[in-house]
């Protein structure tokens, strides 16, 4: 069986165990996903020797202590890996939910009913938890999910795809809901993203390059977000604490992430009063590279001067770009420009300047006196998360249960027919 | 300027454009819209001027009587462009609604707020009238669009779209918010489609060959349907009479829409009974070609012999495909493999059938005891409708105004960070 052969194989069964998906009542999901926590468990010892596997393989490739970290199974993943599917068995499904329903005067019921969007390809790179927390996710939703992980963790990734059949299976999970690809063929990947009709949506989670590999390559939809390039704008309105506690939350809380800051802007009104408590705050106590303007290093000389390229820049270190802007308008512009429409904020106590911004900033979500760090599904209280959109249709900003699921409409007559 | 550098210009003023129409009040846009409905009937000569230029080409070139009458503007026809206009004027506009808002133990207020989509590209062939209610949907919806409509109608979409710019920009419709593709190159609609990041949606409209192109060459999100192969199935439950007289409606009100049925499911236990009312009215008296499988033909033997092509045609035209099936279950298994996704009907009095169909058939549109020609945004009460679609995400069957749109998440706090 060529590789093209083989992943249409699993396309068509993905696309027949979604039928059986669908057919499940809520209460039957959640047995099954106890089921399958449970089991991840009692697999606990199989998943460790596979993940060992994973691991010797990786340092004797010479594999970076921050990959083999990522890479790594203990027992307290293995706990919270199960405690995930715990706390998305008790989440409130959405299938079946009635968006909304009305009677045309011709007597005609129409009823708008959430659906899964039927089968669901992850393509993702070295952590195994992802291949237990989407498989979650999907199989809440009634969707059927195929897998791709990172070649690393591909013993890892099959002990805990069978963790999860084995336990389902015996509360009814239905054959080949979630597949993982066995192969690390990379053409594996592009097959995947273009079989039309069968993947109804592939959503790529990883680097920069994995993503735009994925969108070059696929015929089906995608939902992704490329990077996080997050500016804070601490405008002539805000207050200075507030903005300075925010900025340092945004930036240093976890700085390796997308939804961190990457640059600030500041207002020319309050920027020789604000840009010297950032530099003393985040430059001196919490060691931050800051990459200034011209404007900003005159006020902070010590500032490394910042480049075009810096305005980009998704840097996911203790690095921020830093720059004086002369209005809330200019610093709409200079995000809209060189964003990523993933998360933005306004320190200000200016209702018009918050107005202004909210409205005209056009990244999937916007902040008034907040970190941008709360982009999350947990956070917006999602329960749970399959990823984040900058994408403008489908879904946008934390996409969890709701944004696995698509609609359809039942219309109901009594012999209804057209004039 | 080459055709790439024409076509990048043409995206960034969309861009440009969207900006200040993201800024419209709801007021200011209905009374642009008024102007714009206003201007095409001052305009009426010009474009009639227009139009006939476009139609003695069309008649030079051989073009089809068909083709021909799809092509002329009458006045009654620009009479309905300006109506069409000024209904669209009268909706309620989405952009704006707060489609949910929830605050969080910590006290951020999360608003899930309907904005515009931003840049859409509308890709279609000989009807001028499609300029202008494209025209109308976007700008209603706060959208820069950029038309591409067929070739033989270049003049005459040249003049619907000056009359639009001309009438609206009195009343302070943006520069380049309706845009029309200049040039007849073909391959400007590549071009067009691959604009990632300033074009967000693509929606083509036409024939399948169209769309395909469409779709294959694109690399922003595209919405569609490629066809109609809208199927009726008949229960052993069913009310006879009323399947007949919605099997009739569905067939031989409009032949030639997508929403016409093309396939006629019926279950044995009543097909003795009912395919000869059937080969009647719709075979004999409306002159319905009848295509039955071999069950169909030793009921009604003048029936020609079905193939397995039959069952994935669109005939557009008065057609049928008959089958016997032997279960609602091997009905919905026809429609799942041979359908298209758009509008699909059992007829049915057994509320166990009505349910099994809408809950399995995987279509955009089910229906229970109607006819299948009732899949329009007029008819579900949206108002308008720019298309329909069989994709599953982001807009499913008719696409009205708020299909048009997207949502932004606006959180606002008192200084909220991150623990």
């Amino acid at each position: 069986m060529s590789l093209h052969e083989e992943m249409v194989a699993m396309g068509e069964k993905a696309v027949l165990a979604s039928r059986g998906l669908a057919r499940l009542s809520a209460r039957k999901k959640t047995s099954i996903l106890l089921a399958m926590a449970d089991s991840l468990e009692a697999r606990r010892d199989v998943i460790k020797v596979a993940n060992s596997l994973d691991l010797e393989a990786a340092k004797a490739s010479g594999m970076t202590a921050a990959m083999i970290d990522r890479l790594s199974l203990s027992d307290s993943r293995i706990n919270s890996m199960a405690k995930g599917l715990r706390d998305v068995a008790g989440l409130k499904d959405p299938v079946g939910t009635v968006i909304s329903r009305w009677i045309r005067p011709n007597g005609l019921e129409i009823v708008k009913t959430r659906v899964p969007i039927g089968v669901i390809a992850i393509i993702y790179e070295a952590r195994p938890n992802v291949t237990c927390d989407a498989a979650g996710l999907c199989f809440k939703t009634s969707n059927a999910v195929i897998l791709r992980g990172g070649k690393e963790a591909i013993r890892s990734n099959g002990a805990i795809v069978e963790a999860l059949q084995a336990g389902g299976a015996v509360k009814g999970l239905p054959n080949n809901a979630i597949q993982l690809v066995a192969t690390t063929d990379r053409e594996a990947v592009k097959e995947l993203v273009q079989l039309e009709g069968m993947v109804d949506l592939a959503i790529p989670r990883g680097g920069e390059s994995l993503i735009r590999a994925v969108v070059e390559q696929a015929h089906v939809p995608v939902i992704k977000h490329y990077k996080g390039v997050c500016h804070t704008y601490v405008d002539a309105a805000a207050n200075l604490e507030k903005a300075l506690k925010i900025c340092e939350n945004a930036k240093c809380q976890r700085p390796g992430v997308c939804n961190a800051m990457e640059t600030l802007l500041v207002h020319e009104a309050v920027a020789a009063q604000f840009l010297p408590l950032v530099a003393k705050r985040l430059g001196v106590e919490l060691k931050v590279e800051l990459r200034g303007d011209e404007a900003s290093r005159a006020i902070v000389p010590s500032m490394t001067p910042a480049t075009e390229q810096d305005w980009y820049a998704e840097y996911l270190e203790l690095i921020l770009a830093v720059r004086v802007v002369p209005s809330v308008k200019a610093a709409i512009e200079h995000i809209n420009k060189y964003g990523s429409n993933h998360s933005d904020a306004i320190i200000s106590e200016s209702e018009d300047a918050q107005k202004e911004f909210t409205h005209e900033v056009g990244s999937a979500v916007v902040y008034v006196n907040a970190s941008t760090r709360f982009t999350d599904g947990a956070e917006f209280g999602m329960g749970a998360e399959i990823g984040i959109s900058t994408d403008k249709l489908h879904a946008r900003g934390p996409m969890g249960l709701e944004e696995l699921t698509t609609y359809k409409y039942v219309i109901t007559g009594d012999g209804q027919v057209r004039e």
